[in-house]
């Protein structure tokens, strides 16, 4: 891919006004720049960077003005980084659209595959699916019957969703990724477990994106959601019946279990466990690790720790508990103190 | 799918007599009851939801008489939810049976198949491959050579069988899942890891399953294994030599290190991290991100918190923990009234 | 298969002196030997269960002289533990070698394929892809294009290779793993998240075995990089510009945020959280569940728990937490004295 400067600025709305409409072939950061990559400069923390940055060509601020000598040449944009990310959707997606079906694979006579789709190879689509227009279904991905993906979305390779799944509009699934799988339900019976069917079903809403390796299973009764411009990190658990609002974000390994709720505009780190059956209030900001114990009822809550509290609690509680061997000391110390004044 | 009260109420054993005899295309919760549903009611504390409930069937306990007027028709059962969940299995599997080898797939000429099997698209059954009756190979799934899969068992789409590995009767499998990969076994030897070969297999004895995106390792000699009626979540993480007894449970994203056994009857939650070389005792009871460091002797325990210990404990270490830093300043505050005494 | 000892005892250059040249046909530890198997004998610690073994041939150390009688028939060797490895894998390997493309495998035709390679069932190997001598690419793998498999790497079946993809030589892939899907990374703008193209790569060096159901991101821009000779576990999640360095053993189910570089001949435990953008010191050591917060700037340390401090004081603190409730009443007591001390 070959891009000159000035087309660069024309499709983004920039200004380019050097003379020397220079040619560039990649993208990077500042620091690993080299000769023929575009850049972004966009903080004037890092004003230097750009100085001593070998990239041919760099998106800066519009009012920005060079107070040193700079070999790249300049793009002038009100939104640098927005600029830069537009160009590297446009030119650089190393996962680019495609469209056809694959002769190996299988799609039932009853599916419905809409305009400008990609089916891969090995895809298995089964009765009664319906795939949406622009839709991809990468290489080696399973689609059970009656399951609904709905347009512009994009299934990577080798994910598996089972029947009955409904998949929004602009998703994106990556790989080995599994939707649909039975929750984990089972009836004690004298010793045994005695399996509870699960008969519910999974939704996506539009806009969602899920990583890889993740699995959500499929509702008892009635659906799993995941609402509106929610994002999953990789290996993501999302038990059955558990309903995640709309633009929540959770980073990997972290686990929700059956029937939870969570609200809008959350925020969860890595490796975080929520136990079933709670609610989770809006805008929860949630540390990496915590583990969340019972239902938070007050919205805009930052907590930490398991069972998580708030931040700072959290953080005094860590502080204190490397202290405890002193503590301990000083205890018996002042025991020994008080004998002695006693004793007096 | 659509059922009539009375036919219901025939193959459950239960009591149907409204001379309406009204149609269900549906199951749900009382809450989420609507015009066509089926619902159960098993709980008196659930009352109020039965009266309320839009469902237009509902299973009821057989001395249940409705002190409310209530619009849905009631069968009355010895054990409603049992009847119901029969129902479900029955009539609502949105993951039914099928028989027959889809033409995409590949069968080495020396692996046997049953009868009544579904093999599905782009399935891969290697060399000396026993598939017993009635099992259903879903699409894209990988059956490594001279494993047996035995009668009734059930693996998802996209699974991944290693050779040699041998699974029981009536044994799930869901998609993603990995069983048979290598042990992560390594000589350190000069700075540098040499693979220790991991020759053994893994065995899932009868009445098994497995949650999807789960990974169990093969034996470095002998087998990991998984005795009759264990489950376990998705993404759990079963190591080389891993022995789990009949009846356990274990929750998503639990991990269980190298040679460890676990007794009969135990249940772990979420996000458990149980360490290599020991053994749990039988009827063990482990709360979610809980990590067990050492063997557990004493059977029947209920363990909490890392390094795990039993609940009561690790409830007082976590509410003291909260507390260190008022210790601290109380601590502070007596030694100045110590001072005081001592110069007085 | 079989094997006469007087063979073995060629092949891996150790010396058996019996006239009686006994065939074994299968491999175990000592304490689970029988008739026909092959063991080993290294650690003195042992020598019990050598007298007891029903193994039929064991290694044993070169300077070993029996001091009970003994039914197995012994080899000796100058290390016995890498005699017993050399058989196993050359003989008893699970999963051997295999050569030839099965028919229902998609090559692209601009893909290159080395010699001696072996190619799956329902494998996809798309543009440009270049695949090296001697690999192996099990059934159901998926190869994006421009991705480069060199020399001699094994990829078993179901992974999913993401485009660009840059494997080196010796490598082992297990199942169900995914490298190259998206780094998680968004913008929040107006209280939505947009996505932010991932267009780098993922690189591994040569000698990387990666486990089952891993994840290994992409790059945003540049390379996701792992370097000869390390090793993970299943269930590992790497994220957007991690650099692992060389000869590093990571445990299942660690998840290490984007961007940190982790040093050379560090060694983590199961479940272990990293933070991104942070910097771990060479052969630094980290115990299963700890949760990595800052950069660990001091090579050779050996750290645990959350946020991770060096072991001692971890274990000091964990000693003390549990002890709380017990200070809290001291302290109670205390101040009750001091009152009374101060009536007087």
């Amino acid at each position: 891919m070959e891009l000159k400067a000035s087309q660069i600025a024309l499709e983004t709305g920039g200004i380019f006004q050097d003379s020397d409409d220079i040619v560039i072939n990649s993208v990077s950061k500042l620091e690993e720049g080299q000769n023929g990559s575009l850049g972004f400069f966009a903080n004037l923390k890092y004003e230097k960077a750009l100085y001593s940055s070998e990239c041919s060509v760099v998106f800066v601020p519009s009012d920005f003005v060079p107070t040193q000598t700079c070999s790249a040449k300049l793009i002038k944009h009100a939104n640098p980084y927005f600029a830069f990310c537009t160009i590297l959707a446009k030119y650089f997606d190393p996962n680019e659209k495609k469209i056809g079906v694959e002769h190996s694979s299988f799609i039932h006579p009853t599916a419905f595959i809409g305009q400008n789709v990609y089916v891969g190879h090995h895809v298995t689509i089964e009765e009664n699916v319906i795939i949406g227009n622009n839709c991809q279904i990468e290489s080696g991905t399973y689609v059970g019957k009656n399951s609904k993906i709905s347009d512009n979305s994009k299934i990577y390779a080798n994910v598996s969703i089972y029947s009955g799944t409904i998949i929004g509009k602009n998703c994106i699934i990556h790989s080995g990724t599994v939707i649909g799988s039975d929750g984990f339900g089972f009836a004690p019976i004298g010793g045994k477990y005695v399996k509870i069917p699960q008969v519910g079903i999974v939704t996506l809403e539009d806009d969602v994106e899920i990583g890889a390796n993740c699995a959500i299973d499929r509702a008892t009764m009635g659906t799993t959601i995941i609402k509106r411009g929610t994002k999953l990190d990789n290996l993501v658990q999302i038990a059955h019946n558990v309903e995640l609002g709309t633009d929540i974000v959770i980073a990997s390994q972290t686990g929700i279990a059956g029937s939870t709720k969570v609200g809008n505009n959350s925020a969860f780190g890595g490796q975080v466990g929520i136990v079933g059956h709670i609610t989770i209030a809006e805008n929860t900001s949630v540390g990496a690790q915590a583990g969340i114990t019972q239902s938070i009822k007050e919205p805009g809550q930052k907590l930490s720790g398991t069972p998580a509290t708030d931040v700072n609690t959290y953080l005094r509680g860590v502080i204190g508990s490397r202290k405890i061997s002193d503590i301990i000391k000083e205890v018996a110390e002042l025991k020994r103190e008080i004998a002695l004044l006693k004793g007096k």
